[in-house]
């Protein structure tokens, strides 16, 4: 994703960096370590890879931020707002000890890991560091989950982005086609309208039953259900995450208990666009939707979540999942995506991104919601 | 990758699992916790990935393997060798503890834990461990360096479908073509002779100095150096990796400078290939490629490592530089790539994966090395 060039501006990466030391002193850290992806990108607008070797923001409670690549890779940071930004950058060479070197940016405490560092790196710090690791997932939590309008208003361009590709499916879904070359299809309309595809999912009459389906060399027939499940990444960074059920010669075609269970899914994804809210539980959005199947006798249907955060990473808190008490929040964005899955028949999932607003919710799909 | 169910026979994940097994029990290990890729991949023969959820193979020194995955992704284990093997899978749905389970299924002890893990698995698994955590990356090192005679003939067979990428290659270096429609046109070669497209390189010009870049709109012209560096996954996950410089227009095009110092780099990789045979260090290979190029005057336009290791990832230890003195063994397989990179002007490398014989090492790739 290192063409990905559309920053905001920079204070608002400057901004972010501020309350991120602010909340290590209120949590009484010593600081961050910050791995690449998500969270590098939203403290800095920086997607750098660097596979297995150490690239780490360090972001300690005072003091100027450091951030560490191999020297190789010193070069792509100018495609982020790292340059503008109040934060030393420091290359490393094979032979240097970079973990020491970040260790060293930070006074004796606490310190919290970024969510993608991996084991090596975890461990080779918490050897240095002399001091207990908590994740920086934790520590971030509020600044990550509760958007702020610019957020918003590009998760909202990511929304209408996939609704214009979901809009030309049934075009697309012709009997005599295969899965694979529908798939194929949606790769270059996601393409058009992201920077990005992020997956694919065309699971036709039975291989719609299996949620993580995603496409095959199976041949469409008319009457069969189809799900398609598609996103992508645009702007700096921002996911579109959108699933609709098709069938195969229009919805007059559908097999009579198809037809019967889309009103029930319905339903059920309308219930929990009215549940979530500020001041609610995730799980308990999760259970509004899940009540609506099981009393239409899918409950054993319903085999995954209802949800899950979404912003510059396709799945985040709040995980819209049984056993998850946090309470919603204005400005946090996430999937509902209530499905049913009769094994060997067919599968459904209708799925659209929402924002909880000061007394809801509000979809930033506009797709309709009909089986088609 | 879930597609690459070209699995090597049972008995050879059987064999694995219990040397990994012996191993945590020689080095008074509980067990290993591995998480989803490469390391999981060489063990069951899975690809499986579950995203943020925790999928893991539990390897305790005494009794049955459990794999657990989330409910969901059950069904895509058929794929691998997990079905006919000694393994008891379980399946966790949201409001499970699954990482108390993993952690169930290890005596006490020390735990070696799989590179792939992300810090909040890591962190919630010591937290349940109450014992020191390792990387399961040192516990298996033998293991994973040394390739079998099975992993050589894929690795062999990885080299020579991307050979017949570069062969393709001198054709499609016109002036007036983009880099990105090269790139576009190697993506479709690579993907006729592997499973998966892993990257592209098309540096030219000045392009090439940047070892990193992937390809641009650049225009080719006439004498442009051009670096293509090219890979992709095959068979049961093995990784192909090949560099090789032209030049547009032929050899002859070439800027005077260029040249002569493509002359250098081919001795620079002839002095690593004598270097490199059992009983030295990989960084003394490093230092043989490094000594030539220093030689001639361009030390400090070779900006990167000789080499990095190859088998189910792209990158992998035996690390071929400064600071590593990893004695090489029989059966290791890794790139020798040295390079040199004139900034503003042009970059050259030449790669070839070689596999460490009984007393030198042997070529995977067969294609020239000339500049073309």
């Amino acid at each position: 994703m290192g063409d990905m060039t559309d920053l905001f501006p920079t204070d608002v990466y400057a901004t972010r960096l501020a309350r991120a030391a602010e909340l290590c002193r209120e949590q009484g850290l010593a600081g961050l370590v910050i791995g690449t992806g998500p969270e590098l990108a939203y403290l800095t607008g920086s997607w750098l890879s660097s596979h297995e070797r150490l690239t780490a923001l360090v972001v300690p409670v005072e003091g100027r931020p450091v951030l560490l690549a191999p020297q190789t890779d010193i070069g792509d940071l100018a495609l982020s707002a790292l340059p503008h930004l109040d934060v030393l950058i420091s290359g490393w060479v094979d032979g240097d000890d970079a973990h020491a070197r970040a260790v060293a940016v930070l006074d004796d405490g606490p310190v919290a890991l970024g969510s993608s560092l991996t084991t090596l790196h975890v461990l080779r710090l918490q050897e240095l560091l002399d001091a207990p690791t908590l994740p920086a997932a934790t520590t971030l939590k509020e600044l990550f989950m509760r958007k702020d309008e610019a957020e918003i208003e590009q998760l909202a361009l990511a929304a209408a982005a996939i609704d214009r590709v979901q809009e030309r499916v049934p075009s697309l879904l012709r009997e005599g086609r295969t899965e694979n070359q529908v798939a194929a299809d949606l790769q270059a309309l996601i393409l058009k309208e992201h920077d990005v595809v992020d997956f694919v999912i065309v699971g036709s009459g039975p291989n719609g039953a299996n949620p993580h389906h995603s496409h095959s060399a199976r041949v469409l027939e008319t009457g069969d259900v189809v799900v398609v499940d598609v996103g992508g990444t645009r702007g700096p960074g921002y996911h579109s995450d959108s699933t609709r059920t098709y069938v195969v010669g229009g919805a007059g075609e559908a097999p009579a208990d198809a037809a019967a269970a889309y009103g029930v899914l319905q339903a059920a994804h309308a219930a929990a666009m009215r549940q979530a809210r500020p001041g609610v539980t995730a799980e308990s959005v999760d259970r509004a939707a899940r009540e609506v199947i099981a009393e239409a006798g899918y409950g054993e249907y319903f085999i995954h979540r209802t949800g899950h955060g979404i912003g510059l990473s396709t799945h985040e808190e709040p995980y819209i999942m049984a056993g998850n008490d946090l309470v919603l929040e204005p400005g946090m964005c996430f999937s509902i995506e209530p499905g049913i899955y009769l094994p060997g028949r067919w599968g459904m999932r209708l799925e659209d991104i929402v924002v909880v607003s000061a007394d809801g919710v509000e979809s930033l799909s506009h797709q309709q919601r009909e089986l088609r």
